[in-house]
């Protein structure tokens, strides 16, 4: 059984997605398709619109066969170490393909910079490094760092400010520095203005805009219906009858500012990506912002970008300090969502070849390895009505593997 | 000038209180009445009903004519501190008598025990130590205790089992055993049969099932009115009004329960008062209540009473280290929050002889030092709705000590 290999986070899962995993699956050939996904808190620094079950649940419904989740010290980092973390996993799950969503949608170009830049490291570092010292923030030190030197040679084509085509560099590069026996492709992502048969522009439309249509207007979804699977429509639909609504940043605000109320500076600092006194700029705006998003915006300077606040954010909220994130290097285990029954064949076949243990039942692990992922779920819970928190608190231990 | 000084919580301000200034003036003559008085959080280990600047009104209004914090690290303290803490305020501040409302109602039984007891501390200290090996609450032990030393002499009639004879001897014997020079005296509590020309049961009811019909029967408090001078009923509406409720433990139910979430057991192990392995206790119960009482049952054994396990939910939610608490062993500073006319006089005259410093504006005392006590208030203010926290949240640095 050949397997390709896709990272997601499915926020929610859409046309767009569906479009992916059929692509894949056509471009390698492979049975079965096969998702490493962010669990409750995402790459960008925000809470999911449902839990990671729903979103699971929406996966297999929709192509995917075998789920797991990137543990949150991969899932809330900047794309370097979230790309390292969700490779380790692919790679441990046996895949012989990693495909990836891209604006490029060229695997060559990719290919072609990686080739140029893998013997510039330590340049490509230092000019990075100027540029922070001078003010500026990681993502755009980066690329700005790459365009320098791969401008001396005036042969790429690869677009690094497009968010999916860094994310896509950076699972090449962790594919390739590893030498993993992975072949990687891309697909391009839809548009709204692309022209297919079954997917046009009125079918496919961004996470980020569907997103906004589910929280500003709950309770009339029909405006994105055309936009989404049914399978996803309907448990989307289903998560808010149950939870009350729908996780965004405003609804953990109050406990974001009881706890860097409670906070002093030092113990802000000990959190991790707090950084350059950054605490006390946390302390001194708390008291004025009345939302998460006022609060953000009063944070927010050159040098601090808004997606890297969010994340700091989110490590406030689930208390990931400095020494529990830089302990896990390399992914140590692999938890298990869901399979489909092509999925569970799979496994059966190829599980004693993996190299990370897989979880499908939390209580047979050792529960201190896994404490950060356990700890976010929970926070995360706390995001949905009173009344209703105590199914969504229980979860990560009552829940078994989704079996479709 | 002579001062007569009360320590007092005020939650809220009632026709006893009212007596208990009455008494305490006509007692020892004295020409002004000096009150310290806890902030947001008592010695039981719960919010007061409204905040400490409403509740220094009702005193100012109510014949109290200076009136100081207790520091947060006494304020939520067992009786030793707590008391111990009180008359360092209380002797900072030049007061010639202190008078505690009773059940005894009779100095001489407190001089009695003291002078019985004082040379008999270390084989207090081993009875209560052995009891609580057995598994007795400190409380039951100290009492058992004091109980089985009084009974060889058979001489005491101090009850010790009754709450303010309790606190009323750990003044006396703070007092005595510092050599103040503060005269130590005694008021009998009314008590809602105890008849008395303008007090009669018809006036005089407990804070206890005061508090009780302020937080059943919002917006009805016509029941309690005889109860309270029309001063503290009126600010106790006007609180009310503008906070939109009043502070209970369950107004921070959620914020507890979220930090004790996000908490590892050796992060909660760091908080005052949290011994034996108690946290593991905590973080066992947590997701199974579903409001703060019930945690508290859950929480619950003969060894822990109720209020040590309210105290130590206190000090989780204002973060309240060990280290920081034991830092503070006696009072640093005496917090202004308010003075009559005659109150004015007194400092003017005594100021330049007070022991302690004390604070009238925020911002020109050392912040670090008062951090603690800012950040119980800070906390303190997440109990108001939403949308009229700010000014609540601010008041500590806005509110100038109430002028009468």
């Amino acid at each position: 059984m050949k397997a390709v290999g896709v990272v997601v986070e499915y926020n929610p899962f859409h046309n767009g997605h569906l479009y992916h995993i059929q692509k894949a699956k056509e471009l390698t050939d492979a049975d079965i398709v096969v998702a490493v996904m962010s669990g409750p808190f995402l790459q960008r620094g925000e809470p999911a619109l449902v839990s990671k079950w729903s979103r699971a649940e929406m996966a297999l419904e929709n192509g995917i066969d075998l789920i797991v989740e990137l543990p949150y010290s991969f899932a809330t980092q900047h794309a370097a170490v979230f790309a390292a973390g969700s490779v380790e996993i692919l790679q441990s799950l046996g895949c012989d393909f990693l495909c990836f969503g891209s604006e490029s949608g060229d695997i060559t170009e990719f290919s072609h910079m990686f080739n140029q830049l893998q013997e510039k490291q330590v340049e490509e570092d230092l000019l990075v490094k100027e540029s922070i010292k001078k003010g500026m923030s990681y993502p755009k030190a980066k690329s700005l760092a790459i365009q320098e030197l791969t401008n001396i040679d005036k042969t790429l084509g690869l677009d690094l400010s497009m968010p999916n085509n860094i994310l896509g560099y950076e699972y090449y590069k962790a594919v390739h520095t590893n030498n993993y026996p992975i072949e990687v492709c891309t697909v391009a992502r839809m548009k709204a203005d692309y022209h297919d048969k079954i997917f046009t522009s009125d079918t496919i439309a961004s996470a980020t805009s569907i997103r906004q249509e589910l929280v500003n207007k709950q309770g009339s979804l029909k405006t994105i219906e055309p936009f989404l699977p049914p399978a996803s429509f309907y448990l989307l639909q289903k998560y808010e009858e149950t939870y009350q609504t729908y996780h965004t940043w405003e609804n953990y605000w109050g406990y974001l500012k009881f706890r860097i109320l409670q906070s002093t500076a030092k113990e802000l600092a000990t959190i991790y990506e707090m950084e350059e006194g950054l605490e006390y700029r946390f302390l001194k705006y708390v008291k004025e912002a009345s939302s998460f998003e006022e609060y953000i915006r009063l944070l927010k300077t050159k040098r601090y970008t808004w997606t890297r606040l969010q994340r700091i954010c989110v490590h406030i909220l689930t208390n990931a300090k400095k020494e529990e994130m830089l302990a896990q290097s390399k992914p140590a285990y692999m938890r298990l969502l869901g399979t489909t029954e092509n999925g569970r064949f799979y496994l059966k076949e190829k599980k004693k070849q993996f190299s990370l243990p897989i979880i499908s039942k939390l209580s047979a692990f050792d529960i201190e390895k896994i404490a950060l992922d356990i700890r976010a779920s929970q926070i995360y819970a706390l995001g949905a009505a009173a009344s209703v928190q105590e199914q969504l608190l229980n979860m990560d231990y009552a829940q078994p593997p989704i079996m479709k």
